[in-house]
């Protein structure tokens, strides 16, 4: 049997599996999500058993457990390390879902639900490629199965685990289904990854919320502090102003830039879809440079002092701010955790407190184009989507993807499925139907284009 | 009997009607307390009622009804109006409190739970003060009570109510209860209030929240760009700078602030209390200048993106501020209020869209030392606390105050007995029982002088 005919059979069930996965609100920002986080590492062990693993377990770590599972079928072929991830993000704001974001349904052929896509819907995919590669007795490697449920805090326990168990996570390569395309009939391979930093920073002026009639004059507004603060660090040209942030950022070469250019995209309608009236970065670089090969400064969140319906005059005590910075190669996270916390500090006028958390980490990461496991990737995409996939450096950041490069000395390939428009991370999410059975062909091409590289190698 | 006994003998009464009244969430700026506005406006009726009025009624306004009442017993005695406000604050945020906000109760000597002293706690002070009087067979003066459900929102409704019911609110002074004094020991009468201006801020970029990654560096952030703008609105001498913002600044002459300096005012115990580095505003002013008689620009609220545990990123939508300004004689709100939309609209950058809701207006205003009310007001005081009132301009706003002056033609009386350690709009909001008693007294002794001085006028 094809798979495209087994996926077929089988779709119904693939979607009730894939749903209860996503109806487990494994939400890895909330600590009371805990119960939540182990329910979910339990079913994924359920069903990567039913999928056709020899072994499946979960593993602690010194936060999130990991789902570790195996099947070693011959020690010549090469062994496919698939990584994905089952916690999902928080999805405040909740008023905003068409649907709630913990009932996945069909709508516009479309998964909707937090998780549809990031990752639950991606990490899926692999789970239903590697049973029908079982069932059909065709599978040429030996695969193994890593799921950490810490992806959207940054990973924080996964380094340690991987140099723990390097042994048991030795492997060929690394599939990490994460990533988005640049079209649904536009396939493409992210060979780029920006890395991360993230603080919160709180400001305090006064010990207690005071009236602002009476003391609002002669006592320091937090707020208005952090606002000034904030506004310093990106200037008239979006260029970021923390003094040697832009120190060790490669700079791409103009061959490479020429490249870029050439990559499809309608900036017409990336403002059109996003409602924007113009796009707006750093002088001097394309909407595809911003995003891919420079690093960006983002205030993700900001709260203080009354915030509900109406009017309420209030000098507040505190301002709180969520501050995140994309990185690209060859910044180091630490380093500009470092440089940020200590410019915030150094700016802070005296009379006021400031605190700074550093919250999150993760390294870039650039994927070369001319390993076997890379082509693997590239002859499956053809043979799927009928069009060779574009290598295109993308701005999100995986943490775990430059630790595996350090730590198992492998370069994870990026195949990742997703649109743009799947709202990951935003109410909505959601994820093409269409897409989910076409990454499931092409995971089912890549195992056996990459036993024939590997055999010929 | 003498009013100290009364207050002694009927203490425990008191306290339970007052406590019947704070028990009311009668907040005006939520619109789901509607039921509680009624209910609270009902139970002062039936207050007023057994205080000894000969009617009380509940009187529509367009926004939430006020509590009319009166005690004429005789055309030759002068009349006093007596304004108070039985709406409170909100009393977010909750965590902060150390006991429910609507369930009071006595600690160290004082009245704790929103409303304690703004303005139950005072209002009702001028409802025992008259009951004592109507029992005790004293009374010299007609009496009106006007209590109103809107003060807390910038009473909008209350303009047109005293317009159009002119002729019931005819008076010879208007005593409010609603400001605070120097200290328990240092009694004071407020002799000036500033005006307020209130503005809602919505900065909007895409249309959703996006993925911080994949848009980040290419789609402006709604935080970032309403920190900007926010940042612009105070400068380095914390001057506001917003152009013709002190145009119609009524400057307060060398006379003034020479009387203004001998205020007693101790700088390091208002650090002390503040837990502040040190005090911070315009420069060139003192404290109780920067809050008296110069103008003042805050930051009541700021939100926007994520603000929940932990570090999920995004790259939001929209983002939100509240923003205040207190007015000082001669600044007109309405002219304020255009001329604050009107710069913010104008510096926000082109590739955002920028809201600017006015939310709230009033005048300031400023009371006269030489009328026979405010003589009468300063004996009450000295005999009561023994020491000579100060009279004292305050930073607070009244929005009913000025209107008071315009429509009716009276100057009002600001007759206050909280303290600024009362933490009125903040969490444990309280008044001090003695307090609370004194100025039970104070208001006897006021209608006794009043009366003497409108006689021999």
């Amino acid at each position: 049997m094809q798979i495209k005919e087994y996926i077929d059979l089988n779709k119904s069930r693939f979607v009730e599996e894939l749903f209860s996965l996503i109806r487990i609100p494994s939400i890895s920002a909330h600590s009371h999500r805990q119960p939540e986080i182990k329910q979910c590492a339990e079913q994924w062990k359920k069903l990567l058993l039913e999928a056709g693993v020899d072994t499946a377990e979960i593993l602690p770590t010194a936060g999130n457990p990991v789902v570790f599972a195996r099947k070693m079928i011959n020690p010549a072929f090469p062994t496919i390390l698939i990584y994905g991830h089952y916690d999902v993000m928080p999805a405040e704001p909740l008023d905003l879902w068409l649907s709630p974001p913990f009932e996945p349904e069909i709508r516009d052929g479309k998964f909707f639900a937090r998780g549809a896509d990031d990752d639950k819907g991606q990490s899926f995919m692999h789970a239903k490629a590697f049973e029908y590669l079982v069932k059909s007795d065709s599978l040429q490697c030996n695969v193994k199965f890593l799921l950490e449920g810490e992806e959207e805090i940054g990973s924080p326990s996964l380094e340690v685990f991987c140099r723990e168990n390097k042994e048991i996570l030795q492997c060929d390569t690394i599939l990490v289904s994460d990533t988005s395309m640049l079209g649904a009939e536009t396939p493409s391979i992210t060979t780029g990854l920006r890395g991360l930093a993230y603080w919160q920073i709180e400001v305090t002026a006064a010990n207690r919320d005071l009236h602002s009639g009476i003391f609002g004059g002669a006592v320091a507004n937090p707020i208005t502090e952090l606002t000034k603060i904030l506004a310093k660090l990106i200037d008239e040209d979006g260029k970021i102003t923390i003094p040697h942030f832009y120190d060790q950022v490669q700079e791409v070469s103009d061959a490479e830039r020429d490249l870029i250019a050439q990559i499809p995209f309608d900036e017409n309608e990336y403002i059109k879809n996003l409602k924007i009236k113009q796009v707006h970065g750093e002088k001097g670089y394309s909407t595809i440079e911003r995003t891919g090969i420079r690093p960006a400064l983002d205030i993700c969140g900001i709260w203080g002092g009354y915030t509900g319906e109406g009017s309420k005059t209030v000098l507040p005590s505190k301002a709180y701010a969520k501050l995140s910075a994309r990185l690209v190669p060859n910044q180091r996270y630490d380093e500009i955790a470092q440089l940020v916390s200590a410019y915030l500090k150094g700016i802070a006028p005296k009379y006021i407190d400031i605190e700074i958390h550093n919250l999150h980490g993760a390294e870039s990461y650039v994927c070369p184009i001319d390993s076997i496991a890379y082509k693997a990737a590239e002859k499956a995409y053809l043979k799927t989507f009928g069009i060779k996939p574009l290598p295109v450096r993308r701005g999100g950041s995986i943490g775990v993807v430059p630790v595996f490069e350090k730590v198992l000395d492998v370069k994870p390939i990026l195949m990742g499925f997703g649109l743009e428009s799947d709202a990951i991370h935003s109410p909505n999410e959601n994820f093409p139907v269409d897409l989910f059975c076409k990454g499931i062909e092409t995971i089912v091409e890549f195992y056996g284009e990459f036993a024939d590289l590997f055999k010929s190698r």
